[in-house]
């Protein structure tokens, strides 16, 4: 068989609808990954787009394939994930793919999970043309992000999202916190937060702010898909608390030790971490944050608390050092996206001291 | 007289080769401007190339005159200053234009010293064609930043330097604090320092960290040019202080007033503060920091110093706000350039609360 031809630009294109596709859904197909499937014609036009749909429903390819009916014959298939090759509740993906006739599948990332692998190698068996890899480093670092982190690591991904001043305070000296970052910065942690399955925040936030963690959009109502609350800490809230109401799912966790609330939260693959400064600290002291996304606001504070407190750095050679993945501005603010760049917790002995 | 014609490309060149001159010799010219000056013969081709000489020594557009001799004739001047009008210790740069036989002149920045203008209007009525403004906006926020500050307010103009982790800190929780930032930033500093006039810091620093306070090259050895050493405050500093030592000129205050700093900076127009976070809080607190350069390290420590203390901040609503000038990556490091955007001191007393 001759080697696949390359990607053409209709491909390309299709990536693109198939990542926007899974971020659609990203956040209610638990304990499923979030994906996005486009079908192409035989002359490469478009003929139908599917995404995961929630546990139990089809998968994205068998949504895009319905989508296309007989257009599929002859056509090509671009996903964002190796097409499943297992009995789960619905039936493998692949062999979907085979009876509709695609003669040609493109997809991103490779299935970590041996159960489920082995598409590609089903497909390419039965003649079809499959490259693999095909916007791998997009959908890896974004809409499959935190499922493949979970497959790989046996737990959620957990993101650490501040807003502070440029002196590294999340409030003024007097408490007050409304409002550090801009107007455009606050929609996007709601655009965020929609996406997520869960956010985290201690008791000592509740207690201080007493805010809702809903997820809303740009005039003030819910967004259609609620993340879980999870509430960590000794201390009782409230019975009145925001978080306590029935807007979304509220966890509450007599615990603050990072291990144990990830371990509650095992079917829950993207995990937010909001605050406050102390379990930020407990958790990046732990090893247990795989991204900092930090909203700098253009503003001097010169009192208040900080960001993060007590995160295990005694001396400078054991600072917590990360590896630049973005940085952009957001309104009047920066945002910055970081991911460690640190040995873990185990190796923390053996690093330099300052020179 | 008809009106000139618009620049031409030789002329923009020239405006790039005039602000390269005259950074050249930032920090040697006081009380002069750093001001750099263009010769293009009468086919536009560069003659001469000229910066302020030290006091008392030709301005830049003698020096470029100089260099260009006979073919000044039916040429023109690209200057980054006004050419000054006035009998100083040099006589007018105008009537140097006008015997040398240029018969077009641009400029970026008008002279605000009513003692030195009017070159401008001096030449047009010679029969030059003059045209004011020519990249001001760059060379008003770049070379002569400092000196038009001063010819305008009557004050140095103060520019607070700082590097920290991403919560703000300077130093980790037992003091150490190299490195937060990298090498590229670091060395960013020393080409920064080598054009200032002054270079601030306090007492505490002094003490805790023995600074050199001197502009190095990158092999390590000192630059030509060295700002002044100021160290302020009340605390003696011990004999053997680097800061001390020969390598450049050191002033010692024993006031931590900023009002009473500045005034005993006079004649330094561009003035570096330093720190440590006490004094940059008086310095904010007191409306006398012009602009702020923040190294930004992708680094987290959860304890330590921080950047900066006590600015007079109670409550958000009088947080310090900033405008964002520039953000670039330098290395790992972000440096972003803010200039104030909130009110003197005087009223404070009228900004808003948190809502």
């Amino acid at each position: 068989m001759p080697a696949p031809h390359e990607p053409t630009a209709a491909e390309a294109a299709a990536l693109l609808l198939a990542v926007d596709a899974s971020e659609r859904v990203r956040g209610t197909t638990s304990p499923n990954p979030p994906v996005g499937a486009v079908i192409l014609d035989a002359h490469g036009v478009v003929a139908g787009v599917g995404a995961t749909a929630p546990a139990g429903g089809p998968h994205a390819e068998v949504a895009a394939l319905r989508a296309a009916g007989e257009r599929a014959r002859g056509g090509t298939a671009v996903v964002t994930l190796e097409p499943c090759n297992h009995h789960g509740r619905t039936g493998p993906c692949s062999a979907a793919l085979l009876a509709a006739g695609v003669t040609r599948v493109l997809f991103a990332a490779a299935d970590p999970n041996p159960q489920a692998a082995g598409g590609a190698d089903t497909l390419r068996a039965a003649g079809v043309e499959v490259i693999a890899g095909f916007g791998a480093d997009d959908v890896e670092s974004g809409p499959l992000r935190a499922w493949l982190h979970r497959q790989r690591t046996g737990r959620a991904h957990v993101t650490w999202k501040f807003a502070a001043s440029l002196d590294g305070r999340s409030a003024a000296a007097d408490g007050t916190s409304q409002w550090i970052t801009g107007p455009q910065a606050r929609a996007r942690v709601h655009v965020q937060r929609a996406k997520l399955d869960a956010i985290v925040v201690g008791t000592g936030t509740v207690l201080a702010d007493d805010p809702w963690l809903t997820a809303r959009n740009p005039d003030g109502t819910l967004a259609a898909h609620q993340p879980l609350r999870v509430v960590v800490g000794q201390r009782p809230i409230p019975a009145g608390a925001k978080v306590l109401d029935d807007a979304a799912p509220t966890l509450v966790l007599r615990t603050r030790d990072p291990r144990e609330v990830l371990d509650a939260l095992a079917d829950r693959p993207d995990v937010l971490l909001e605050g406050g400064p102390h379990l930020a600290g407990a958790f990046l002291a732990a090893g247990l944050v795989d991204r900092v996304l930090a909203f700098l606001s253009p503003v001097l504070l010169g009192a208040g608390a900080s960001a993060v407190e007590d995160a295990g750095v005694g001396t400078i050679g054991q600072a917590l050092r990360f590896h630049r993945e973005s940085v952009e501005t957001v309104g009047d603010d920066l945002l910055l996206s970081l991911t460690p760049n640190f040995p873990s917790s185990s190796e923390k002995n053996h690093t330099q001291g300052a020179d």
